[in-house]
């Protein structure tokens, strides 16, 4: 491990449950020698990287990150973090795949894309918000949100917006159930009759569900064993989605979608 | 400069107007060896603290920020930063200090200490808001203000508080330039015809307003002579709250406060 790296190590010691850290415990987590530990602390906190209690001497994360934060975040907001990925994904499954953002208790488009290489295709609205029950984005966000969110929404109402659309609470709450197990949502015709979708969550820096990357396409190509050979790459797109926007896949979750395996290396192997 | 200074200030380059910068960039801006330049770059990008863009090579802030962004601001938010800054000034002048935040066109409490060694006080609500035209603290943020919010609140209404509430829009904007020039903001009786105050604006990390710290008193303690005397460690607390709250003091500004003395520096010489 290379200085700066031994460094920056410092700064992910930081969490919500341990929002600062004194020398001896940096000592004790890192199992580093306490002189080479001091001289990066120092380092770290003369440019602003850590600031120091002037009572108890523990450090704490500083204010030039906050900086860094504001000038990434004006310069590279979620849209231009998610447009390369999405673009990139949708060339390689052939469909159109869509990032959303959750907002309160909707879903947000925030960007999609489509290659257009098939006779039919999913019309797609930027601006049209997505009702959590009745997308596969808006049940696998639900199936991943907080008990809090979760209850409110399955409360109702649940509007039925095709016959196909979940709106009984306790048959909603089995299938939320069975997508967390999956680890991503597939739905059919719950939004619109002849559209079938696949989604995978977004996750943000507390861990918590933010959004979801879908692949959506006119059901006719959305057949079991299409959607089955898309669940790798939709699960690594997710992963890959979550850690640019400075999210962090839960764990149990990461394992689940680093067992499931692409059908394209099977064919490889 | 050391190794983990050097690659820190790799990251200081990027700003709204220079958001991805390629190794080229980085060797004619620093003026260091490729080499060098190029072992930090990669390892701060395989720290997560830079992005490389995969078609331009250029690089750009990365994730790993925005997770120790969203760590500090949930265990260190403004208040929390604020709290010992405000507390400390307050007993150093004997007075009460507060600081407030802009919230579109009013200021809102965040924090006020008050030592209470006077046989008269303040009595400050930190739930109260603030009309930008007239506390000092008001004052200062409408004087550093962007033109489109200032304009705003220029066009009314604009409510007299007390007889002494400036309501011209004229001679507000005489009132705002002076201000500017001082670098701080005076207002007796404007608010409340019982106190006397003086603020100085707070930054964010574009360089615009975003609050301001001020001190209060009952009239009768706020002659020119003691509020003068109190002028150069209002002015330093002002420029160390910007920096906590990750902000930079415009250039000119902190040119002006760095040039007004302590009165006690003096008594010392």
């Amino acid at each position: 491990m290379g200085t700066i790296t031994k460094a920056l190590d410092l700064l992910g010691y930081f969490s919500r449950t341990r929002p600062s850290i004194g020398l001896g415990e940096f000592v004790r987590l890192t199992g580093r020698d306490k002189a080479t530990v001091h001289r990066h602390l120092v380092e770290l906190e003369q440019n602003g990287f850590l600031e120091q209690d002037s009572v108890t001497r523990a450090y704490r994360l500083g204010p030039a990150i906050l900086r860094l934060t504001s000038v990434r975040e004006s310069t590279f907001p979620t849209r231009a973090v998610l447009r390369p990925l999405v673009t990139e994904l949708s060339e390689d499954l052939d469909e159109l795949v869509h990032a959303s953002m959750l907002q309160g208790r909707i879903l947000s488009p925030i960007f999609h894309a489509d290659p257009k290489r098939h006779g039919t295709q999913v019309s797609f609205d930027e601006a049209e918000m997505q009702p959590l029950h009745a997308t596969a984005s808006g049940l696998v966000v639900l199936a991943f949100a907080d008990d809090a969110l979760r209850e409110a929404v399955l409360a109702g109402p649940l509007a039925a917006h095709t016959d196909r659309t979940i709106t009984d609470p306790e048959a909603l709450r089995a299938r939320l159930v069975e997508i967390r197990a999956a680890g991503l949502a597939r739905a059919a015709g719950g939004f619109d009759t002849e559209v079938a979708s696949q989604a995978a969550p977004l996750f943000g820096a507390s861990g918590a569900v933010i959004g979801a990357l879908s692949v959506a396409m006119p059901s006719g190509r959305g057949t079991d064993d299409r959607l089955e050979s898309f669940r790798a790459r939709l699960c690594a797109g997710a992963a890959r989605a979550t850690v640019s926007l400075g999210g962090t896949v839960p764990p149990d979750l990461a394992a689940l979608w680093a067992a499931v395996s692409d059908p394209r290396d099977t064919k490889r192997a």
